[in-house]
C-alpha cells in the first residue's frame, strides 16, 4: 500500500506539500474551496469544508486528512474522529489556533510569557484596558483573522465598534462567549518565529529561529536563523515552541510568532497549527522542509534532519505581484539576474496585496544572501 | 500566462519534473503510456507515443513538447516540428540518441575520443572485429537498448545470432540500414558521467562529473563529485560534454557516459538527451536540479546555478524493492535509521530489477554519506 494524505484547503501552502509528496511517493489528495486553486494539481475533490458530508467523503479514502489553514469547524471535525478518522493536528490542539481568547487562557495556564492580555466584552472594558496600557492597545477578534486582517491598534474602543456590534448581533465570532481580545502593544525589537514539528507518538523537532519581517501586517522577509539568536534566544524559542507543541498536543507542523522585546524577553504573538510563512526558506535551506516534514509527523513517521544547509537562508515573499498580472517576463528575468534564487510562485493571479509565491537564497554571508534575494523578487513588483 | 510544458512518457524522469515544475508555477501535463504511472499525478493524456495523432492532439495545448524517454519516432517528431509545435530536444538532436550507430559516426566527425567501433551487418564482420581486439567485443544493436538490455559482450558472432536474424528479417532495428554496433571491450577504471544542460538560445551549463557505479548493467550508485577528478578529468568531462552538446544542438540536459581507462584516457560510452539517472542526486544536492533545469531549457529560460551544496553526495537506487513489495515499512525504518537521506520513490510497483526510488545523502565526509545513503537503500532490499 502507498501512504495517503488529504488536505483540507486548496491554497499555496496544501500546494508545497505536493512536491515532497511526490519524492516520498505518499498519494497527496486535495479538498479545494474552488476549481483552478494553488493546489489544483493534486485536488480529487471540490467543495465546502463546513459542509460534514463533504468532508466526510473525502476523507474516507485517506489514511490521515490534514489541512491548508484552520477554518475547518470544531463541529466537523469531531464528527471525522468520532468516525474514527485520523485527523492531524486533531480539534483539541486546533482549537488553541482557531480561537485567540482559548490559545491566550491556555498558555496563561502553561506559563508562557505573554504580552499583557486581557477578554473584553463591552466598550468599556476595552477602553479599560487601554487607559492601563498607556493609552492604546491592539485589539483582535478571537476568530477568523489572519495576515493583519482582524486586528487593529487603537486608542480608543469606539475604533472596533462595529467588532462589538457584531458581538451583540449574532453572539460573537467567538464560540468562547462574545468577546475581543485585547493586548498590550508590546515594545518589540524584532519579530521572531519559533517551527516546530511534533508526532502523535511524541518525537518533536525544531528549525532554528527565525526572524519575520512584517510589512502592514504581512510577512515580508525571513532570514533563518534570525541574526544574533544564537544562545539565549534560541534556547528560549525552542523552549517555548517545544512546550506548545507538547501541552496543547499539536501534530504536525506548529509555527510560534514571537515578539523579541525590546528589555530582551521573548512573548508569544500568535500560534498557527500548519506550515507557516516563517518556515518556506525550509524547501531550500533546510536538509528538511516544513511541508515534507508536515506530511511525515501526520503520518506518525520519523522526522527528517531539520539542519540548515548554509550559514543563512533569506526568504522573501512576493506580494501582489507586477502590475499588468503578468508573470513569465518577471520570472525569466529574475532567473538571468539571480541564477543562485530559488523562485516559487503559487499559480495564483497577481492582485495587490496577495501572497503569490517567493524568492529564497541561502548562502554563507548574510549580506550577499539578502541582496540576492530582495534582487530576485524585486522583478516581481514593479 | 503561465509556461505549459507537456512531457511525452509518464515514467519516474516525467514524475520528477512535476515537483520543480509545482515550484516554479510551471503547468505540467504528461502524456502517460497508461493510467497510474510513476507520473500519473500529471498525466492529462493517456495514449500511444507512436501515435501522431494522440501525439498532436497532446501537443496543442503547451509550450513545448519535450520527454521522459527517447523512444518517440522520427516521424512522430518530425510531423510535430513540420505543424510549427516547439519541441526540445529536436529530432535533429534527438536521432543521435535514439540510433547508436549514428551516435558514433557523428562523435567520431567531431573527434570525440570514443572506444573503437565498427558498423557490422553480418556474422564475419562481427568476428572480424572480434578477432581484431584481442577475441572479444561488446555488441549493441543500434535501437531500443536501455539499461543493458540490447547489449552483449561476445566473443563470437554465434551469440547475437538473433540480433543478426532480426536484422535480416525486418530490414533490422537500425533506421539507418541493418547493422549492429560493434565496440572494443574498454579497459575501464572506472564510469563517469557529464551532466550537461543547454538551451536552444545557446547556453550551456554543467553539474560536476560523477562516478557511477554500474551492477549487472544497471546504475546502482553516483557520486558527486567523482572522486579525484578535481582538474584534468573534469575538465575533459566537461570539454566533451559540452562539444557534444553544442555541435549536436541539445536542448534540454544531455548525459553523457564515460569510461575512464586504465590508461587515463576518457572516453564516451553513451549519450542521453534527458534527465538521467546519474543526475538524480542534484535533486537533493545541488542548488538547480537537473529536472529543475531540464524545464528551464526547454522553456528557454535562463538556468540556475549548478553548485554542489555540500562537498559530496551520493545516491543509490533502489533497484527491485523488498520481496513482498510493501514499501511503508521500509520508508519507516529508512527514516528512522538515517533522519539525513533523502528518500525518493517512484510509485511503482517493486519487482525484481526495477527501479523504484533512489536515496541521496549529501555532506562533508564522503564516507559518512556514503554510509548512511547505503544504510538508508538498505531497508528497502531485504
Amino acid at each position: 500500500m502507498t501512504f495517503r494524505v488529504g488536505v483540507i484547503g486548496g491554497g499555496q501552502l496544501a500546494r508545497m506539500m505536493v512536491p515532497p509528496a511526490i519524492e516520498l511517493g505518499i498519494d497527496i489528495r486535495v479538498l479545494a474551496e474552488t476549481e483552478g486553486m494553488a493546489a489544483s494539481i493534486a485536488a480529487t475533490a471540490v467543495g465546502d469544508y463546513t459542509n460534514l458530508d463533504t468532508v466526510r467523503e473525502f476523507a474516507k479514502d485517506v489514511d490521515v486528512v490534514t489541512f491548508d489553514h484552520e477554518h475547518v469547524p470544531q463541529s466537523v471535525l469531531r464528527a471525522l474522529v468520532a468516525d474514527g478518522v485520523t485527523v492531524h493536528p486533531g480539534p483539541d490542539a486546533l482549537q488553541f489556533a482557531q480561537d485567540k481568547l482559548r490559545m491566550r487562557e491556555r498558555l496563561g495556564e502553561l506559563g508562557i510569557p505573554m504580552p499583557d492580555w486581557a477578554r473584553v466584552s463591552t466598550a468599556a472594558e476595552l477602553d479599560d484596558f487601554i487607559a492601563d496600557h498607556g493609552g492604546q492597545a491592539v485589539v483582535k477578534t478571537a476568530r477568523g483573522g489572519y495576515d493583519g486582517k482582524g486586528v487593529r491598534v487603537v486608542t480608543s474602543a469606539a475604533q472596533v465598534e462595529e467588532w462589538f456590534l457584531a458581538l451583540d448581533e449574532d453572539g460573537g465570532p467567538s464560540e468562547a462567549g462574545g468577546a475581543l481580545l485585547a493586548e498590550e502593544l508590546v515594545d518589540f525589537r524584532r519579530e521572531l518565529a519559533q517551527l516546530v514539528a511534533r508526532r502523535p507518538s511524541g518525537d518533536v523537532t525544531l528549525w532554528p529561529v527565525v526572524e519575520s519581517v512584517q510589512q502592514n501586517g504581512v510577512c515580508a522577509e525571513v532570514i533563518s536563523p534570525a541574526p544574533g539568536s544564537a544562545g539565549r534566544v534560541a534556547e528560549m524559542a525552542a523552549r517555548i515552541g517545544t512546550t506548545i507543541a507538547e501541552e496543547l498536543g499539536v501534530t504536525g507542523v506548529l509555527a510560534v510568532e514571537l515578539f523579541e522585546t525590546t528589555d530582551e524577553r521573548i512573548l508569544v504573538n500568535e500560534l498557527a497549527m500548519r506550515p507557516h510563512n516563517t518556515g518556506h526558506w525550509s524547501i531550500d535551506g533546510s536538509t528538511t522542509s516544513q511541508f515534507e516534514q508536515h506530511l511525515r509527523a501526520v503520518l506518525d513517521l520519523p522526522f527528517g534532519a531539520t539542519g540548515q544547509r548554509d550559514a543563512w537562508s533569506v526568504m522573501i515573499n512576493i506580494l501582489g505581484g507586477p502590475a499588468d498580472g503578468e508573470l513569465d517576463g518577471p520570472t525569466a528575468r529574475a532567473m538571468a539576474d539571480q541564477p543562485a534564487a530559488k523562485v516559487h510562485l503559487y499559480g495564483k493571479q497577481p492582485r495587490p496585496g496577495r501572497k503569490i509565491g517567493h524568492v529564497t537564497v541561502s548562502g554563507e554571508d548574510l549580506d550577499e544572501v539578502v541582496f540576492q534575494a530582495r534582487a530576485a523578487a524585486a522583478f516581481f513588483q514593479n
